[in-house]
């Protein structure tokens, strides 16, 4: 038997199909056509694996089960309640589903699928607990306590790049000031480098972004502290200390067995993980006491429909 | 049968016997003795233990189990890791406790301890899961997850008051800048009070401490804005919107199907609830959404002794 996976983003979805063993036998996907009706999209879903799957000779009776991860959050009877990419509001997506295809299915964030795929599968394979943060664009984040996804009694927990690091802070989207990822995520960095070589034009951070500031990102401002350029170094600095308070406050509140980088950010490597592991112990409260491992998530864009699958 | 809770303080150590219905039956307690070696300081809670049920009519095999409350952190073989209050560093409480008795004997933190009493038999009783803060001193906190005390895989989680809420804010006991504790105990609040009055000599603070800023009590501000004094009322105002992003913070996170406060602070009762419950919302991202209620706890200072006893 097989299981399905989908990765439902702004730009695209991603089909996977998993055998017994979590191995990505195939994989397919379809752009997202946002302005298509809800009851559409879904077809097109659903039309994607049946052709996902007879590509790869798999037969529809062979599939017991598909999972959904979204960019947003939905309860336990398939109902997404809010998915603001996808411009989803309270729609039976599960319910829809079915009408087309009877099969068992379940939804999550994406966030809390890729906690769930790293730990079941991925670099925290065998841990009983972890928190999985990607830092990319925001910051995401699922928990995994006992082995099971943790998003609350609610279904609104996990969303530590809205834990507040700095009161009165940077205004976030999201209406409140000194979000974790007005500070931590890759949009950040680019804010933060931006303004540095306001006072520094020599920088090379500047001179790599061919001497126009808008166009800094994060990759710019690692590169140039890597290669030593002192505002790079300074800006970089800064956000690693931002970071490894963040995952600090993550081991002093809920100290899971191991905590998982993810995200654009951690394509960085050792370069981002080595300076991390040896701040963030310094703002834990028991730091002469054992604590979470830092890892990098080595599923990187799979994750998604690996963890989607495993729902 | 009955068990035992005891209740570790830096001045007193309380001893509570509890039926099977988790009633309290009768209680007893010692001054701390901090210059006392461990094993007198842990003959002296057995002796008190003794005396309390013999004084209730309770003979010692009647009593199955204790549980320990400390303010510090313990593992599940009941040594106790650290306990700065009481001076213990790696003690064998359990085993120490077991020589001069031979009944099962577990430990834990007092705020988690709390936690689980108010979860079992207070005003959480009922949930499957709760975040308990106590606004005192300082901030301590208890995460019941699925009915059990979650504090992490290391045993080191559940710090709620040493989670960053201002990056490189006000320096904390622990070493770090801006922990919450910082901003939401009764310290930060007397902090707040003092610094307040010192602009405005006018103010009402000042004149219930008798004109000494060093006088000035959580008590003080509190009383002083119920009265509508402007200077306690801005000052309180600002202290609960630092508590209720601390609130949010936490729902954000984990999300809780109730989050409880006690501790002294919460004696403020509805003047401390009601502004709560009507700003935390604000904060929390998926705000259109059933979230955790926030109450008072009610077992009060009884909440160590029933929860020990509970572990």
């Amino acid at each position: 038997m097989y299981r399905v996976g989908i990765d439902v983003g702004g730009t695209g979805i991603k089909v996977g199909i998993l055998n017994e063993a979590h191995q990505l036998v195939t994989e397919g996907s379809i752009p997202t056509v946002i302005s298509d009706a809800f009851e559409s999209q879904v077809a097109r879903i659903v039309q994607c694996i049946r052709e996902t799957a007879s590509g790869a000779g798999i037969g529809e009776h062979e599939i017991e089960s598909v999972g959904v991860g979204i960019p947003g959050i939905a309860n336990d009877e398939g109902v997404v309640i809010k998915c603001t990419n996808m411009g989803w509001n309270h729609v039976p997506f599960s319910a829809t589903f079915r009408r087309l295809w009877d099969v068992p299915v379940r939804i999550d964030n994406d966030a809390n699928v890729a906690a769930l795929a790293e730990s079941v599968s991925g670099v925290s394979a065998g841990t009983s607990s972890s928190v999985f943060i990607t830092v990319g664009t925001g910051i995401g984040s699922g928990i995994i306590i006992n082995g099971k996804i943790w998003k609350g009694f609610h279904g609104i927990g996990g969303e530590l790049g809205h834990v507040i690091l700095k009161l009165d802070g940077e205004p976030c989207s999201c209406g409140n000031r000194g979000c974790l990822e007005r500070y931590c995520s890759a949009t950040a960095l680019i804010r933060m480098g931006r303004e540095a070589v306001h006072g520094h034009p020599e920088s090379g951070i500047l001179a790599s972004a061919s001497g126009d500031a808008s166009r800094i990102e994060a990759r710019t401002v690692i590169d140039n502290a890597r290669t030593g350029d002192p505002i790079a170094v300074e800006v970089y600095g800064r956000f690693i200390s931002y970071l490894s308070q963040a995952i600090a406050s993550v081991v002093n509140l809920l100290d899971p067995e191991v905590i998982v980088i993810g995200g654009g950010v951690s394509k960085a490597g050792s370069f981002l993980l080595d300076p991390i592991r040896e701040e963030y112990k310094r703002y834990v409260i028991f730091n002469d006491q054992p604590m979470p491992e830092i890892k990098l998530a080595i599923l990187g864009s799979k994750a998604g429909i690996i963890g989607a699958a495993m729902l």
